[in-house]
């Protein structure tokens, strides 16, 4: 392992890992600033049109968007864990801010400007309190084969959501009608599609083919990653030029960026009402999930590539901060995002401080251009969102996943048909619902096997798939997983049916190998068990039970109870005491 | 084992299996049939006044609950697999039902009495739904905790709705206002209450004190079951004749049970209000789940003691089509009775037959006396409930839950709470809630033991409770759990932190004696330690690899991905091929 990221990252004191800005700071060298520097510039290049691309994309004007991209990632810079995550709007929060605010009870609120600010001080809140409670892990319970699901149906949605933009369509008259539909697309403008296409086809360009051409000429990598990722900055100076030199947006009613309040964000305080808290609650729950879920799977990505480590926790701390500063500051809810991340860790950054120079070159751009910003049309701006959603949607994982695990394939798909379909949060309910039942499901079935041993040895194996030696009078079952409510009806079930196979037996003997808690329901099925098998004259035997386990059984009457069965250390003893040939 | 029981219950064909009284019938005997008899009478005894009571506490005419205990219990004799269930109304779901027909949404539509079938006939279709999925294991998912909680909170609930039936009140009229309670109790009439205590009295005589005496007398100990289970019939006919005597429903106002439509009930379909059964949907569930839990538990004590087993998923079908068979009938929902099967178990049942004679009592009395049962006065049956109801209240056994698990005591306290303060409903699923989260919360970080070998052996323990050789080279891990999407993030971390724990590892072995199944995001999770632990040099192994998790891993890259790490068959071959000393 790399000890001095090892030390900078978590053997330090506990300033450090509240802090963990601290610890790389003080080994921080000239070769990391070299690093830093151009990916933050990159990365600031990447900064501006998202900021306001997201923005757009979650109905909010464009500088909810900026401001989400000034003070949070300052924030996580101080308290985050991955070194190269770039925190700030993304897209799939922004569609489901979207989705919130078209919700029937919060539109007729009106002032979306501060419902989505108080979702990102209620996303923040809830992380911190994930954080509290230490609750990181039950995010675990939005599976992989959920989330890529959830992921690809909500890019889906997304691009669904760009194509009025793209071309300069007026805002959607019809749902499902096919007729209506092609009505509407016939609408479409001229000058902004063409735009539009332009800058599809320039992102295209410069998304694949141009690093191609230029690793023919030999240019170093973090060159042409750096020319590579200008093509969003080029587009967005072209067509707002182009915009601006022939006056499109009048003489062609191209739709532009528009109104942009110039100067930093101003902290405040101006959005406690108690009734919009209470109905965005729900929502603000699962853009904090989802948030939180796609950071750390994409801190842990990169932190992988470099052997670093990402402390869950530490995670819900810096999201959650970040979350209450972009709120504070007037912001929208904000996330580690993919695109963005892969940028800055490819063009080289080392650390957060790639990320605070790019904060400073957006603060100069929002100082003193945003006249310019105004006029960035928005069909440009769909174009960087598309291409930067297009990898987001992966169908053909669906049928990968099918292969392995055809529950797992049920879960994405039936999330996926579910955003579509039901709708963002409804999806992803259903995606997690699907996993949870059908993992207690799985539970409640757990994996015993009646036992042998293998000739001259001390191991025993299962009796259905090995050669194993086995006694008349003896009944060896070896329980694999917790005694919990979930499964112990089972569990005594099946020795009762495993005992109706047989005759002669006059011993069971569990093998708790496996069982390190015994929960109130599970310990009274054990109670029960014991007492059936002793009105049939059998005794019953534990054996390789665990400390704390013991511990707790030797705080009931159980082992009284047991008598004349007994716990034995090593099951082969207790095989070797009680089996007759 | 009882080979002619098992015969019977189990070994049969699939007919047997499906209709279980074919079992008992084939070797049905002279003496099954004198236990049958008796218990027959006593349980009819106990069925009639339980039947209008139980209805009474639904809020529902009394014929509801008469009807529900003559073709039910028939049903449940041809499907059902305990010989001993007493299968009719029961106090906990006539509460439920009780709430169910008080919300605003369903008491708007009016019509109680269908509203009651829907629930019956919503809840058998559940059930059988249940069976078919075979989701009978789902139901664990309510705990001995969380379920002793819910019934202590429901059976205080009923409780208190007795108290103005007993004392004579008029509908209480103040909810949590002291002043208005003790005004409203002063309203009490004298004769009501007094006929209300007499009840309680003799009840309570015939509880206990009676057997004791009769014990004393040396008389048999079936004859004294039969005796002391008389106790609610004497009450009822002695109250009964003293209202008929005085003219107490006119003269003293007591009130009666009124209006039977005498005769048995006709069979009918006239329940098919789409919309009323989208609003009942929910109750019915929770009915037809706690209806469930509570039989099976009932059904298991009685089998547990003549070494008799319970099939789940039958009880399903069977508990499924005894409710609908009471829809159909005009009855409310039914399940096992706890009180009325112990009386049939102890007063000698046999089989089945018992309650089917049981019924014929009945049957003849709603025919022939119904105009004798409409005198039956109200004090008299609130009695008997309270005394069926009191020992259901098991406060302390929350002390000693949480004695052994402090979390099932939580959750058992919470339940109860949530119950008498929420609501029934609302209680219920605050103790799924709970119970589900903290199960997933503790399956989020797994035991995961880092072991060491005990000298001269080949057993590995944790190092942390047990004296072991070690090897500077290897770390060695047990993972004691199955790895899917809610713990895989955990073992990486784990195998991390244990990493920077320690310099000079080369090889890490897994050994994953206790892991069954590996699932999408498990195994991607794997992958990812994989690679990981290669960019730090560092190879990955896997010991005792089961057969179903090896097929599913031979299916992928993984075992290539692995090299030039090695899936060992035993664990000690593992260590002894890489251990360096």
């Amino acid at each position: 392992m790399d000890s001095k990221q090892h030390a900078g990252g978590f053997k330090g004191s506990r300033l450090i890992r509240f802090f963990p800005i601290l610890g790389w700071l003080k080994t921080y060298s000239r070769e990391d600033f070299n690093g830093d520097i151009f990916a933050g510039f990159i990365t600031a290049i990447l900064l501006v049109p998202q900021g306001i691309a997201y923005a757009m994309l979650a109905g909010l004007p464009p500088q909810l968007g900026l401001y989400a991209s000034i003070l949070p990632p300052v924030i996580y810079a101080l308290f985050g864990t991955s070194r190269t995550m770039s925190v700030g709007p993304v897209s799939i929060a922004a569609i489901m801010i979207a989705s919130a605010l078209a919700a029937p009870e919060i539109n007729t609120l009106g002032n979306p400007v501060e419902s989505a600010v108080i979702l990102a001080a209620e996303g923040g809140l809830i992380l911190l309190l994930m954080a509290v409670l230490r609750m990181g892990g039950l995010v675990n319970f939005i599976s992989h084969p959920v989330l890529t699901g959830f992921t690809s149906g909500a890019s889906i949605l997304i691009i669904i959501s760009q194509i009025p933009h793209l071309l300069g369509l007026p805002k959607a008259p019809c749902s499902f009608d096919i007729n209506c539909n092609i009505e509407y697309i016939q609408l479409f403008s001229t000058t902004t599609t063409g735009i539009g296409l332009l800058s599809l086809t320039i992102l295209f360009f410069f998304s694949k083919p141009l690093s191609v051409i230029l690793s023919h000429l030999k240019l170093s990598n973090s060159l042409i990653t750096g020319i590579s990722k200008c093509g969003p900055l080029l587009v967005v100076i072209l067509t707002t030029l182009l915009v601006a030199n022939y006056g499109l947006q009048n003489t062609a009613s191209v739709a532009t960026v528009g109104k942009i309040t110039p100067g930093l964000p101003i902290l405040s305080l101006n959005f406690l009402d108690w009734e919009k808290w209470q109905l965005l609650l729900p929502y603000a729950g699962f853009i904090a999930l989802i948030a939180y879920v796609e950071s750390v799977a994409i801190a842990k990505v990169t932190a992988n590539l470099r052997n670093q480590r990402i402390d869950p926790n530490q995670e819900l701390v810096a999201l959650g901060i970040s979350n209450l500063a972009t709120a504070i500051s007037g912001g929208m809810s904000v996330a580690g995002g993919f695109s963005r991340t892969m940028v800055n860790f490819s063009a080289g950054a080392h650390t957060q401080m790639a990320m605070l120079i790019a904060v400073g070159v957006l603060s100069i751009a929002v100082i003193f251009v945003t006249g310019w910003l105004e006029l960035i049309p928005k069909t440009t701006l769909s174009a960087v969102i598309l291409l930067a959603i297009f990898p987001l949607v992966k169908l053909r994982n669906i049928i990968t996943t099918w292969r392995y695990d055809s529950g797992d394939g049920v879960a994405e798909l039936a999330t996926l048909l579910g955003v579509l379909i039901l709708g963002i949060e409804e999806g992803l309910t259903l995606g997690i619902l699907l996993t949870i039942v059908s993992f207690l499901r799985k539970t409640s079935r757990p994996h015993i096997a009646v036992v042998g041993r293998i000739a001259n040895t001390e191991h025993y194996r299962n009796i259905d798939r090995y050669q194993v030696e086995t006694w008349s009078n003896l009944l060896l079952l070896r329980v694999d997983e917790n005694i919990s409510f979930a499964n112990a009806e089972y569990i005594g079930d099946f020795v009762l049916k495993e005992l109706a196979k047989r005759s002669g037996i006059q011993h069971v003997i569990l093998n708790f190998t496996s069982v390190s808690h015994i929960d109130t329901t599970a310990f009274e099925a054990l109670e029960n068990l014991n007492l059936h098998l002793q009105a049939s004259k059998i005794i019953l035997h534990l054996a390789e039970v665990k400390g704390p386990v013991m511990d707790k059984l030797e705080q009931t009457d159980f082992l009284e109870e047991l008598r004349p069965g007994k716990v034995f250390f090593r099951f082969d003893e207790a095989v070797r005491n009680l089996g007759k040939i």
